[in-house]
């Protein structure tokens, strides 16, 4: 088979589509949001992105089906305020190899083009390496107008962050969807980086959602936030109890607390 | 030459054949299954599989012949209670790299497809991480229809295992296998992960033999299980040795055992 | 899309172009000796070079402007004393696999064999693994009588420097370039390899111009070397503090100190 | 251009010729039996392999001369009381990755096809661990007739060695060549594996000098073990002096000595 297969579930005609990134990576914040933003449209299938440059591994649902790990594209007719149909890529990895990233990231690229995507939105998380109480959302883009329209929205353009570049698919739909002809720009809400974070989520998707003119139920989002809330708020007690004279070591390291989703 | 080759040794019709995978993985349950199924009924040499995504590698054998590494299929043409051919993957390797794992799994299931098969069952074992008395045939299938048939084999479904999903060839050969218009299920076999497990095999091919109809003599299969269970009484005899008072750092942990064939 | 991508932005006709590669490498002494002769010739865009073997990354600018990552053609009509004209290829990166290395270097000198060039440059740093404070310009060369021109230019061929031969695309641009009927010499400026150095790629480009019969103002690169000979003084000076009997385990290893541009 | 390039230097028919591999490896037995045989027939250069699967690299030679790493084909016509004409293949590097391999045997093997090459020998060392006073020839072979008659010229066929077969060219030539229509034989000098080792190469050859037919003179090959023998003494007895009682620790483990050329 080919690198990169590409199966349409659903052939629909779409308008003026915007595109929506959304894939596993810092935080798991491109992801949530993505996913989050599916669910609350809702959105529906419409094509599955397999690719030997993902792992090769399939899941097993809690009623023992077997399903090969994939990337989904999402696609939303536009209602209410919004003029516009919405595709939503999301997924259980990104490709594997730099390679890979490369390879899969253009083939969606040029699906998407076929479907008449000319406007590409990342998201993603960017971690601060420390708790982040009230994540702001950073951006990028492909166009100065762009910066100055997303200013408008609170979306903040650092001189120096994110200073090495974005690495990943978040970067390379921009920077690759560029000479496809498509224009877009990055939200990348803040985050530790130690943990899953919904609230940096709910923070992107409430610039996205003004860009795309839709409206948003954070309820189930919030809940979930305020559920992480609390797991790493224990985690942080047993460390300050660890931390005392007794364990002379210190707590374990942050970094080896691993995701909790 | 291609990526991966297959050598037909001999053209022979099948019927309604079904695929049984069985290479090396954890606890060596696939290959001991599918190696032990292979002589039972036994099998002969259908094709032969090379691949740049094997390793590069040739062994000799006791006279001092070289053979390069391969996969191989068997075939069984059904006699008995069965109805169906039996077509059997076993092999020396799976591909050593992801995207070897998709390259040689598609070719084979396209091969195979060429055979007439649409029905694939994959054997894998299932790593529990302690001693395991008597192993249980944990299951993944591809349909809801086939979840049901092999729990009234004493398969077990389990809503959180496999919880990370399948990784290697037995995952694979379903996953991709249902884009090539097949349906299966992957047998796994509870076992502790640090040793060559037969028993685990055995329990597995119980439920094989009894899907594809064949009786099996488990009596090599069930003296290869003792000699093993001997080893490792041994291996755990020194352990609770080094383990007492005069090893203060207590005895070498069981992963550094390795496998014992 | 192709393994690499070369898009021309601008079409010209050049006269017996010679080209001259500075990547990022040891000391990043090609680099800074490439992108300098770009500034001061002045040269102007030429083409972009894309690949999936670079990493999957974008960079953002101050204004938040997203670039892929890239190699840059960039040329120079001959002026002056110069009689022919010049390409110099920089960029974000080599590429990240050996594989990749020989992908890009072929691709660019196809492209560049299509421009006419029969001539080629690579400028690199030496590793000296010392501080060097003269540094001397080490050569090697595709043909004698080219050896003999550069020792006259004061390039010193040394019968075991660089004794594993060269590694990277200063290297492959020669090696391979002579496939593709193209001659040419590596300039190696003796670096320490703990810092960016910007004096070895003027002792570089000094020989250069030369070579190319331009003229080149060494104004900005020497205030830059003086810049980062106050860093490596406020470096090694706090090294001599903590290397006093105070500090009994010594002070950092140069090799943590990474690179400072 | 293409993974692997082969470039013809002359043109010259070949009667029945036989392939003769030894590229680096184990104690670099291969390489220094192909390259004194190369030597001493003498052979000439007939064509030069190139691929993207060696690394990115170029040598230079003491003249200041650049050379792109290469595998490197030599033939000898018949003389004496050969009757067949012999093919050498030597060079800088196998490749360096499972894939790379493969497709460069290949390649060199279909190339080899073309010469009229029906017959394979392959030199590599064989790693005892230990010093190694009279190296033996180990042997595996495509063919029980080969195995018996090289059984007759000295060759040792082992039941265990080599246990877990052959891995790289060595091993690849043969069991890929089989596929190309071609038997042969590997020899295998033992060695210690902790030092390039001409007297095993000396051994190996021995072997093969009856196998081709030919009469090699050895007193370079031989002062150069002694050489070897000599550097091998010192670091012995800088081992002894160290591992007296002054020295707690010991002196350093072997391996670190490397390779000593």
């Amino acid at each position: 088979m080919e690198d990169v297969v590409i199966r349409t579930l659903e052939k629909v005609p779409l308008h003026e589509p915007i595109l929506v990134e959304g894939l596993p990576g810092v935080g798991n914040v491109g992801k949530l949001a993505a996913d989050y933003l599916k669910e609350q449209l809702p959105a529906k299938p419409l094509a599955t992105v397999y690719s030997k440059f993902f792992p090769p591994q399939v899941y097993v649902s809690e009623e023992g089906i077997i399903r090969l790990v994939s990337n989904d594209l999402y696609y939303w007719k536009a209602g209410g305020k919004a003029e516009r149909d919405v595709l939503i890529l999301g997924g259980d990895y990104q490709g594997i190899s730099p390679e890979g990233q490369y390879e899969i990231t253009e083939r969606v690229l040029d699906y998407c083009r076929g479907l008449g995507v000319k406007e590409v939105y990342t998201l993603a998380g960017f971690a601060q390496g420390k708790v982040v109480e009230q994540p702001r959302v950073l951006g990028a883009a492909t166009l100065p107008a762009r910066v100055e329209a997303l200013k408008k929205l609170g979306v903040v353009f650092s001189r120096n962050d994110p200073g090495g570049g974005l690495i990943g698919a978040s970067g390379l739909f921009l920077g690759l969807g560029r000479l496809y002809g498509m224009e877009g720009a990055c939200l990348m809400g803040e985050t530790s980086g130690y943990f899953v974070d919904p609230r940096s989520a709910e923070a992107v998707l409430k610039v996205l959602s003004r860009v795309l003119h839709v409206e948003i139920d954070f309820t189930a989002l919030e809940s979930k936030a305020q559920e992480i809330d609390r797991i790493a708020q224990k985690i942080h007690e047993a460390e300050q109890r660890s931390a005392e004279p007794s364990a002379p070591s210190g707590g374990p390291p942050r970094e080896d607390l691993g995701y909790i989703g």
